[in-house]
């Protein structure tokens, strides 16, 4: 290791930044016989947009932490760090944003419009739709990660996806955003709101189409993709979870729902 | 130029980003021939305290700007980025703080207490027990940016301060320090604040202290000590001049007063 580390971390704070640390020194110290903490520095780059709370985010850091930190401002979909800056990648539960709502789905001459991704009335144009603007906005993603991080850089991705050929209205997590989303609608169908609230730009996208988006991106090998139960909770996935109980109540079907996949995909910079 | 320059820059946003970029691209040109553009990339990291308002910052960033931004949180005191880790540091109108008040101020059974460095009652008590702590703090920042710098690094330091021999409270600046720290002292002997309030952690050094605690942390070389009229406005000095122009409208003995001393001092890390 030449350099000193410094590593992106997209999204927030979690255990997973002591494992990392923790493994990076144990491989040196077998690696070396040295002691890591006399040589090895850690420096975590925390990215999110401009107006998220860097200061919340910077008061939360734990006391007693190995690594110095900072805070990185803008969209993760274009650069923000300089070219090989970084050593290592988290995209932690954050990989399953995109940019925006598909434009056939906003534009209300569009015979999709208003259609949700993740509802019962599944149709193959509505998600063709969101597929297309994700494989866009990640194509975009790894394009700038793959400019800021050093040559074999890693990359590791925690979050949410599917399953191949399960449709994301038939995972307990899809009943809740249609449940949730249908109430909404309710309430624009009264107008009471009038415009479109239960579309959020996301696509939880299935396993082979995470592989066919990497791998035609060109700038990455996948090291590892494994369908893991998340050995912790994050805030979404808690938050999904609390409601999940809620509706659990409601919805006898929800017990009958396939499961969803909970992926750690490891990318290499070739 | 082997590796992306990295900067700090603790202070505001200013002109003199753009004037360093300029200066680095043209140095750049004419060494090489090549276009800085393609094969040079800026990154501006701002420190400031852990509840600096860093969002605002990052808002308040023009478009347009060439090169990429990270806000560091912590105290410029103590170390704040991984070693060699960056190639210019600025320090702009900061260098003249302290870490707190000197104790011998803020212990009651001092016989310096409540003395302030800048009132009119001159005391070579007081001034040696600021200078002591200014002394202590900026031997700490120097050791920490010393390790943070490349060799060869640069650290350019704008500033006030005072010319040898010049007493603070002779100077503008400090006549209205004064004037103001009266009037608060007023305030506390009636009972209204029953606490310290014009004592604000900061010293404002003589040229030959400054060259003394430089040369003594021996961590770096004076490359320009430049006594300067600065050439914009930064919002403290603005302040300042705002409330010259109100006291002077009241004490004609202002109009008397020394000059103080704008600086810009280079430093060559060792």
């Amino acid at each position: 290791m030449s350099t000193t580390p410094q590593w992106v971390m997209i999204g927030g704070e979690g255990p997973e930044m002591k494992n990392i640390i923790d493994a990076v020194e144990d491989k040196y110290r077998k690696g070396t016989g040295q002691n890591p903490e006399e040589d090895i520095e850690f420096q975590v780059l925390f990215n999110d947009f401009t107006n998220n709370g860097f200061n919340t985010l910077f008061q939360a850091l734990p006391a007693g932490r190995r690594y110095y930190t900072a805070g990185v401002p803008g969209s993760f979909f274009g650069r923000v760090l300089p070219k090989q800056s970084f050593h290592i990648g988290v995209i932690n539960y954050a990989f399953h944003f995109t940019s925006k709502i598909p434009k056939e789905i906003t534009d209300r001459d569009s015979p999709l419009w208003n259609r949700d991704m993740h509802c019962t009335g599944f149709d193959e144009a509505v998600k063709k739709s969101y597929l297309d603007q994700y494989s866009a906005d990640t194509t975009n993603l790894l394009d700038a990660r793959a400019e800021e991080l050093v040559p074999g850089g890693l990359m590791l991705l925690l979050g949410s996806g599917l399953r191949d050929g399960v449709k994301m209205s038939e995972t307990a997590k899809g009943m809740v955003m249609d449940f949730i989303g249908a109430s909404l609608n309710d309430l624009a169908q009264l107008h009471i709101y009038n415009f479109i609230l239960n579309y959020t730009p996301l696509y939880f996208a299935e396993e082979g189409e995470l592989r066919q988006i990497i791998k035609e991106n060109g700038k990455f090998t996948i090291e590892a993709f494994e369908d893991i139960i998340h050995p912790y909770a994050d805030a979404m996935r808690k938050a999904f979870e609390l409601v999940e109980v809620k509706a659990r109540e409601e919805f006898s079907r929800i017990q009958n729902s396939k499961p969803g996949m909970q992926y750690l995909i490891v990318l290499r910079k070739n």
